[in-house]
């Protein structure tokens, strides 16, 4: 085993672990051979999941703990001494100790979040980590960031979050060159925070790798236009529930239209091979796995509700970032960006946070 | 015409005016006996246009002038002498000499504010207005503002747009007792700025009437969990657009899907009517008319893209606001909230803006 490259996994992290994290898991497996995983949680309640998959025993290191962290729990109590050695914390730990390539859970975002930054740290010369997210848009798949790390972010930060946000993309997304740009509003005399403006003039005048494209509104997002779109953590939080909110309104009044009349069933019937490409391609399982990015190792965060197809994805995804140039990009375009910095005395550096 | 209550309308603002600006005066005036119009813009090309509606000439009194405002102008020079006296100017103009309960118009959004701005001014004790508009529910209608008046809002602009919005959605939405919350992110350790968190605390310890329900998340506001969202300008505005793109990237795709096989086809057909009942909640005609609200004065602006539907639905929010108790409301509330402003040295008070 000691060739594969190796996944750390909370088996206790989720609203159906650990029987979907296992599924997830085996789904995974079977399409990647190079890879084995480090599982983390209940060994008693774990084994037999692990044991009922052909071959996947063999690729499955088990560390055992009984502590779990909950889903309702307090980020600051997870970092308490009862929340060492819980089967997040312990996920996390291995990608510290260097023995996983990445971590995955679908437990307490925000205990995570907390775990990860003082496992992990800042990687150095970054501001602050962020959390990326996959966006379903008419052509594809777009990746947004800040979604909710921290609550405001300054130039300085939109253009870190930029450059981690074009590396992403072409770890996981595989675009060759994806292109970048600020969310912004769109009325005339109104061109956004002072935040937004200096970091497009940033992101102009810096002497990066990237494909920048100045502005966007909230609707170019779902239209495809960018690859990447760098905004705040609070704006970003509020966008993407926002557009969850509106895109499960939206389908449950078509599923209540079709189903609320003999006709509309029987035409449903017949549309349904239609019916089912247009659910596939909105499938929010098919972009699960949001990332905390700028921490010295890959976090993958799943939703707390994916089934075993959406686990599947967010592995994915951490295997994606575990082999990607991920770390040596970013630390290619943060030496670019501080030759950049010097003519600019305003951009704050913050010796607390940089850490 | 003297007993009438008066709306003035810009004839010339919108993509496609004048001619569906006229037709959608004639809806409304068809089923709203009781008002009369002042239509401003170009005579020539407005009378023939009025005149092929039977018994509307007689309620138009028409307001000659040949210039307009282009919709990319900028608002800056739509203050300039240039703009004054423009059919957008003179429309807003009505409102300030109280000729007009309200005044209409689908053209550039940034100079209508700025004009009604300069033209109208803050009602006395606000800090600033806000644009609010309706959004589309689950269960019907909600309101959100700020829109993007205004990039920020301190913890006292975001307890007067709470006010406001309430006041609109009981003279618009005719909602007898709406509720309201703010809107902030969800994260267990991020409870969100500083300004949502004393704004709530504002707004729990003031002897307001409202029905102040807390927090909401984004997607709370399409699941129709309160009657009226309260945001800064640059988070709602984003949050709209975002949900509009998300919208149409949907029914796109449902489209999309169902025109691509005869089976889709086919089973489209027979599903129609469910198709359309469908399409019938969604139709943003019913929820257009945005409002500048904290102004002497009411001012809506249509979407500038509105067809005959639309801009009818934007008169008749201006005739419900015109018909309100609303500037008597926000008085009684912000007279409430003085007395409670005392405990609270740190809440800003900007003479310049207050005006």
């Amino acid at each position: 085993m000691t060739s594969r490259k190796l996944i750390s996994i909370d088996g206790m992290g989720g609203d159906n672990a650990p029987g979907v994290v296992i599924d997830g898991l085996a789904a995974f497996a079977s399409s990647h051979p190079a890879f084995g995983f480090i599982l983390h949680g209940d060994e008693q309640r774990l084994r037999p999941l692990v044991e009922a998959h052909a071959g996947l025993p063999a690729r499955v290191e088990f560390r055992h703990t009984d502590k779990t962290i909950a889903m309702d729990e307090k980020p600051s109590q997870a970092l308490r001494p009862k929340g060492r050695n819980s089967s997040m914390w312990n996920a996390v730990e291995a990608v510290r100790a260097h023995e996983a390539v990445a971590a995955v859970s679908a437990g307490n975002t925000g205990a995570l979040m907390a775990i990860s930054k003082l496992a992990l740290r800042t990687v150095e010369g970054l501001h602050r980590p962020a959390l990326v997210g996959s966006w379903p848009t008419r052509s594809g798949v777009a990746a947004v960031l800040d979604l909710g790390a921290d609550i405001t972010a300054d130039a300085t930060q939109l253009v870190e979050f930029a450059i981690m946000g074009v590396a992403f993309a072409r770890a996981v997304h595989h675009k060759p060159r994806p292109s970048v740009a600020l969310l912004n509003i769109g009325s005339e005399d109104l061109k956004g925070h002072d935040a937004v403006r200096e970091a497009a003039r940033l992101l102009r005048a810096a002497d990066l790798d990237l494909d920048f494209r100045g502005f966007v509104e909230g609707a170019d997002i779902s239209e495809g236009a960018v690859d990447v779109v760098v905004t705040d953590g609070f704006t970003g939080n509020v966008a993407l529930k926002t557009a969850e909110g509106v895109a499960k309104m939206v389908t449950d009044l078509l599923r209540e239209a079709l189903t609320s009349s003999t006709r509309g069933k029987l035409g449903a019937a017949i549309a349904m091979p239609a019916l089912r490409s247009f659910r596939d391609r909105l499938d929010p399982r098919r972009v699960n796995g949001a990332v905390f990015l700028g921490l010295n190792g890959v976090v993958v965060k799943s939703h707390g509700g994916a089934d075993a197809v959406g686990f599947r994805h967010a592995i994915e995804v951490a295997a994606d970032m575990g082999e990607s140039r991920f770390s040596a990009e970013i630390s290619a375009q943060l030496a670019r960006l501080k030759t950049e910095e010097l003519p600019f005395p305003d951009a704050p550096v913050n010796e607390e946070t940089a850490k």
